[in-house]
C-alpha cells in the first residue's frame, strides 16, 4: 500500500508535535504580551504540562525505530531533509537524561530569577555563586552530547543553535574581524565627531510611535493578516508561520529604539511568514538556525533599515507624526541613525562596535564551557577584553559588565555568536543580491524593495530547512560564509 | 505509604487535563479576541489536537479501573465530590464511540458555517438540510446516553448541562412561569406606554465606552490582577480561574449594549475568580452548572446591574464621559434601563420577555429530540409560540425567527433551559440575601455592593462543584429552586 510506511508514521508524530507547539508559542506570545500577572503560576504550569508531553512523544522508542526504519524507504530531496531534521530533534531530546534536563532547568530558573534583582544590586558575589551551577550542568549536558558527536564540549553546545557550526571555524571568522574591525572602529568615530548629528525633540507619544511602526512594517511587507504588532517587555518574534506575533516595547523619551525594535522583528516575522507552506507541521519548513534567522533580523534592521534608502522612505512618515524639527533633514536623520558610539550595553551598541561585545561574550563562554577558566574569572577577564576592543573599564561595574544579559543564567551557552555570524550572513546575502539583480540599487534608491524581498524569498525564506547553512548560503551567494562582505559594508557605510 | 493511591493517581490525570485545558482556553480566548484570520486553520487543527489529547487521557482504561477502585479508598467530604465529578466528566466522554463524536462535530461545523450565510439570506431551505443531520447525530447522542443513564432522551441532553435536571421538572417549573408571565408583561408594557424615556444620545465613542465598562467592573470587584477586558464579535466569558478574560463588542450608536455586556460577563467572571483556590486543577473546583453560571451573570446584570441603586452608582461616570444630557437624569436613565419591549431576537430582549424565548425553544427542541416533531415542523411552531407568547408574527421570516440563534446549529440541544433556570436561581438568591442580611438594602441603596459580593463568595463560589446544585441552592436559600422570587422580582421591578 504504502512504500514510506515510518516515514508517514513519523510525518504525523512531528505533525502531533507541531501542533502542540502551536498552542505553546501562542500561550508563551500571550505570557509576555497579554497575561495579567495572576495568571502566572498557572501559565508556567500548564505550559511545563505540555513540554513533558512533547518530550515524551519525541523520545518514545516507536520514534527511534521508525527513525531508523525510514533511512532505508524511498524518500524524495525534501523527504530526506525532513528525515535530517526529525533525526537532528530526535538526538538532540533524546541524548540527555531527564534528571539533567529538570536540574539544568531549576539552576537555570533559579540563576535567572535571581539575576533580576542581583544585577540592579552589582552583586556579583550572589550571582556567581547560581551561575557556578548553571556551568557545571552545562558542562555536564556538553560533555554527553560532545560524546555523542564527536568534537569539544563547547562544540557540542553550539551545534545546538547552529548545525555545524565549529569553534574552529567560528576562530578563523572572528580572526578576521579582530584583524580590522578595532581600526575602522576608531577611524569612524573620529569621523563622526567632525559633525555630530541633532537628537529628534521628543516626547514621542506611544501611539504615534505605535503607528510609525505599522508604517515601517507596511513598507517592509509584514503580512497583517497573518500576524500582529503589540507590546512586551522584551521585544521578540514568536507565534506560528501562519500567525506570526512580533512585539517591541515603547519610551516616550526615544524614537528609534522602538522602531528599529519593530524593524529588526520584521525582518524575523518575513522570514516565518514565508517559510514553504506545503511542507508545515514537518521539522523541514522550520527556520534553518537561529545565525539565518538572526541574519534576517539584521537585513531588515541593518542593511535595509538603516539605509539613506529606507531611511529617506519613512522619514515623510516620521516628520507627519512628530513634526518637521530639524532632526528630521535627511541628511541629520540619516546620521543619527547612523551614529557609532562605543558603549557598555550589547543590545545597544551599534553595528560597528557590536561584533566586539558578541566576540568577547564566545570567548570567554568557550572558554568556561571547555574548562579553560572558572566562573570566578570572568570579570577580570571581561575586563580586560572590553579594555582591549574598546578602551571601556569594567572593573567593578558587573552590572553594566558580565551580568548584563539574560543568555548565561539559564545556560544558553552557544547562542551568542549566532548575533554576528548572522550580521555577517546579511552582508554577504545583501551583497550576492546587489550582484545577480543590476537594477536592484536603482529600485532600493527609488524606495522600491520587492525585489530585494523577491530575493529573499527565492534564496532563504522558501527553503526553510532543506538545505545544511553551507548549502544554503553556498546557493544563494555562490560561495560559504566568510567576513569580507560585512567589511566592505561597514567600511562603505561608515567611513 | 499512601491510603488513597487510586485516588491519588486521579487527581495527578485531572490536573494534566486541566493544564491543557489551560492552554486550550488561552488559545480559544486568542482566537476570538486577537488572532488575524490567517491563523485560522492551524488553530483549528492545534485545538482539535488538543480536543483528541485530552479525550484519550480522559478515557483512558486506567481511568475506569481507578475510578473504581477509588470508590473504595478512604476519601474525605471534598475529595468523595471530586471523584464524583471526575466519574461524571469520564462517562460522559466515554459513552459515545469516537465515529459518533466526530460525525457530529463535521455535521456541526457545516451546519454553524452554512448557517452564517444562510441567516442573512433567509434560506430556511438549505438550513434545514443541514440541521436534519445533526438532529439525527444528536438524537443517536441522545439514545446512547439514555439507556445508559435511564429517563427520556431529551432529559439525557439536558443532563450535559444542567446536571440531575430533568425536563419533568422544568415542565412544572415553566409551567408555573407560563401561568402568570404573559399577563403580568402586558402589564408592564401598558404601564411604560405611558411614560416612555429619552435616548441617550450618541455617538458613544468606543474608547470611552470601555473606559465606563471598566469603570462597571471596578465597581463590580472584578480583579484586574488576574483577568482582561477585550473585544469580540460574540461577547464571552473564557480563560481561567487564575486569568479570566472576558470579552465585549461596542457600537457607537448604543451605549447600553457594550456595559451591559461587560456586566453580565463580569458576574460569570467573579464566580470564575472566586472558584476555590485550592482545589484548582481539579473537577471539585469547577463552576457548579451553566444555570448556576448563568445565575451569577444574570444576577449581576439583572438583579444588581440594572437596579435603581446600581444605575445611580454607575451614571455619574456615564455623565461625565458622554455629557450631561436629558437622559442622564436618574429617573430617566433608570427608566430608559428597565424599559420592557417584546421582540423578535432573544439576545436583545429584556428580562421581562425573555423568557417566553427560552420556553419557546425548550419546548420545541425537547419534542425534536424526543421524536415528536420534526425539522420541517420548526416555523409553524415557533410562529405559533411567538404569536402566543409576544404577539409577533414570524411567517417566512426564519431569519429573525428560529434561524437567529447559533446553539441549535452544532447540536448544543439542551442549553437553553438554563438562561431561564439561571435568572430564577438570581432572584432567589437575591431574595435570600435580602433575607439573610438586614442591612443589605440599605447598603444596595448606598452604592456599597460589598456585602452583596461577600454573601455570593460564602454561598455559591467558594464551593465550586462540591456540592450538588440542589444542595447548594438550599444551603444558601433555604429552599429548592421555584419560581416564586423571580415572580416577585419582576413584579416589584417593573409594576
Amino acid at each position: 500500500m504504502t512504500e514510506n510506511k515510518n516515514y508517514q508514521q513519523l510525518t504525523r508524530t512531528f505533525q502531533r508535535l507541531s501542533r502542540f507547539s502551536h498552542l505553546g508559542a501562542i500561550a508563551g506570545w500571550d505570557m509576555f504580551a497579554m497575561m495579567p500577572p495572576g495568571g502566572s503560576a498557572a501559565r508556567g504550569a500548564a505550559l511545563a504540562e505540555l513540554g513533558v508531553l512533547q518530550h515524551q512523544i519525541l523520545t518514545d522508542s516507536s520514534v527511534a525505530q521508525a527513525l531508523r526504519n525510514a533511512l532505508q524507504e524511498d524518500l524524495n530531496d525534501v523527504e530526506q531533509a525532513n528525515l535530517r531534521e526529525m533525526t537532528r530533534q530526535y538526538e538532540q531530546a533524546a541524548l540527555l537524561p531527564e534528571s539533567l534536563v529538570e536540574a539544568k532547568s531549576l539552576a537555570g530558573s533559579r540563576c535567572e530569577h535571581a539575576w533580576r534583582s542581583q544585577r540592579p544590586a552589582n552583586d556579583w558575589e550572589g550571582f556567581s555563586e547560581n551561575l557556578r551551577d548553571v556551568v557545571k550542568l552545562s558542562r555536564e549536558e556538553a560533555s554527553i552530547r560532545a560524546a555523542a558527536k564527536g568534537g569539544s564540549r563547547y562544540d557540542a553546545l553550539l551545534d545546538i543553535f547552529e548545525p555545524d557550526m565549529t569553534s574552529a571555524r567560528l576562530d578563523v571568522l572572528f580572526a578576521d574581524l579582530k584583524s580590522w574591525l578595532p581600526a575602522l572602529l576608531t577611524d569612524v568615530v573620529e569621523k563622526q565627531a567632525q559633525q555630530p548629528p541633532v537628537a529628534p525633540q521628543g516626547p514621542f507619544p506611544v501611539a504615534e510611535q505605535r503607528e510609525l511602526g505599522l508604517e515601517a512594517m507596511r513598507i517592509l511587507g509584514f503580512d497583517f493578516d497573518s500576524g500582529r504588532l503589540d507590546i512586551s517587555a522584551h521585544p521578540f518574534c514568536g507565534g506560528v508561520p501562519q500567525d506570526v506575533r512580533i512585539t517591541t516595547r515603547y519610551n516616550e523619551d526615544d524614537l528609534l529604539s522602538a522602531l528599529f525594535g519593530v524593524i529588526h522583528e520584521t525582518g524575523h516575522a518575513r522570514y516565518e511568514q514565508n517559510l514553504p507552506r506545503k511542507w508545515l507541521d514537518q521539522p523541514v519548513a522550520l527556520a534553518r538556525s537561529t545565525a539565518i534567522h538572526e541574519s534576517q533580523s539584521l537585513f531588515f534592521e541593518m542593511q535595509l533599515g538603516r539605509s539613506d534608502a529606507f531611511l529617506k522612505r519613512l522619514l515623510p512618515a516620521g516628520r507627519q507624526r512628530f513634526g518637521d524639527q530639524p532632526a528630521f533633514s535627511s541628511d541629520n536623520f540619516i546620521a543619527w541613525n547612523q551614529r557609532v558610539k562605543p558603549g557598555f550595553i550589547r543590545v545597544d551598541a551599534d553595528e560597528v562596535s557590536y561584533p566586539a561585545h558578541v566576540i568577547l561574550r564566545y570567548e570567554i563562554e568557550r572558554a568556561l564551557i571547555d574548562g579553560d577558566i572558572e566562573v570566578d574569572d570572568i570579570p577580570a577577564l571581561w575586563d580586560e577584553k572590553m579594555q582591549s576592543w574598546l578602551g571601556l573599564s569594567t572593573t567593578g561595574n558587573y552590572r553594566n559588565g558580565c551580568m548584563q544579559d539574560i543568555h548565561w543564567t539559564d545556560g544558553g551557552f552557544g547562542y551568542f555568536p549566532s548575533y554576528t555570524l548572522g550580521a555577517m550572513y546579511a552582508a554577504q546575502l545583501m551583497a550576492a543580491a546587489k550582484r545577480a539583480l543590476p537594477q536592484l540599487e536603482t529600485s532600493i534608491a527609488n524606495g522600491d524593495f520587492s525585489t530585494l524581498f523577491a530575493w529573499l524569498q527565492q534564496n532563504i525564506w522558501q527553503h526553510g530547512s532543506r538545505f545544511t547553512t553551507s548549502q544554503l548560503i553556498t546557493n544563494a551567494t555562490g560561495e560559504d560564509l566568510n567576513s569580507d562582505y560585512f567589511r566592505q559594508h561597514l567600511t562603505s557605510r561608515y567611513l
